[in-house]
């Protein structure tokens, strides 16, 4: 009931955003139709021109207000020294974060299979920092594998975290459970630390 | 040349599963349509019904195709006793075969995100036997953290696996590099294959 008087009160652009987020996170950029968001904010279509200009225009609006999220927890990891216990504390933030919106990863995942405007932007603003030698050569020296797996290495957490959320679908029959219910991320989290440790304090060849 | 003279001795209902294999892995069940996979063999519609009777045995005529080839090493690694020696052949195998034959990742990930049919029967034949108690007790048992996270640890080990192929368009700009590459595959198998090492061989709490 609270939910509904919430929802009401929201700016019809904010509900024109969130429809459109679940839609091209479920369907892609393509298959989506500005007529499909329409029909879930439950206005006419000539309503939605008067808040984006065309669906490149929303998919655009979409994007930046999940990289603004998302990029926070970075940016903040690089200011200031950087230390394990940062980098762990980061980790943590940024898994609870996917979970909480797990629409980044749907989007980013349809946007690596089938292609759609704004990659590059993608790209540079999500992954760039992370594979950045200067900055990942300190977050990552200690590492497995060294200078030459680092790369692989920073792939490996960000599918292991990604993937998890944007393959809930097929896991939920099979864990018999929400991946996304508490106790899920709870088991999530507990797992990808234990791996982040051993990585980190990884010491042999 | 050769190749083009190997493709047109192909059956049609062959080049039929080929070009309907990469538009469903690349757009996803719902995207495609059986103009497209005509267009892309080079055959009108019609003819295509003589092979296939709709999109959906199509599309099941694809998995089963992909699946019967995944299956056989998970199938071979369950006869006789599990030793890690094996459980780490097994795993090298299913990297070289993803990287071979990347489009059953792609489909699976398409399915996990925009549903489709025979979403069941991917899940039973290709991750039920990795979830299974009874063989996954023996696969995972020396694992990190124990009996509560096996689950997590295998859903891990699949995110690394499966979705370093299906992000590998985005990961391209960022590794200055084709992840496709025999360099790429190397360094992706010898970071999987150290990650296995440290928790099949992890002795911790």
């Amino acid at each position: 009931m609270q939910g509904e008087v919430k929802q009401a009160r929201k700016a019809t652009a904010e509900r024109i955003l969130d429809a459109a987020e679940d839609l091209f996170a479920e369907k892609g950029y393509a298959a989506t139709s500005l007529g499909d968001v329409a029909d879930a904010v439950g206005i006419r279509s000539p309503s939605l021109y008067n808040h984006f200009r065309n669906k490149e225009a929303l998919y655009g609006a979409v994007l930046n207000r999940l990289l603004d999220a998302f990029e926070a927890p970075l940016a903040e990891l690089g200011e200031g020294t950087i230390s394990k216990a940062r980098i762990f504390q980061w980790l943590e933030t940024i898994i609870r974060m996917h979970h909480e919106r797990p629409n980044l990863a749907r989007l980013l995942q349809h946007a690596a299979l089938s292609g759609g405007p704004q990659t590059n932007e993608l790209i540079e603003r999500l992954f760039s920092p992370m594979f950045d030698t200067d900055r990942s050569v300190e977050m990552f020296s200690a590492g497995i594998g060294g200078e030459e797996l680092r790369p692989w290495a920073v792939m490996a957490l960000n599918n292991m975290v990604m993937s998890y959320i944007t393959m809930a679908p097929m896991y939920r029959d099979l864990l018999g459970e929400d991946p996304f219910s508490p106790d899920a991320l709870d088991k999530q989290l507990k797992l990808i630390m234990k791996l982040a440790h051993l990585v980190l304090e990884y010491e042999g060849d």
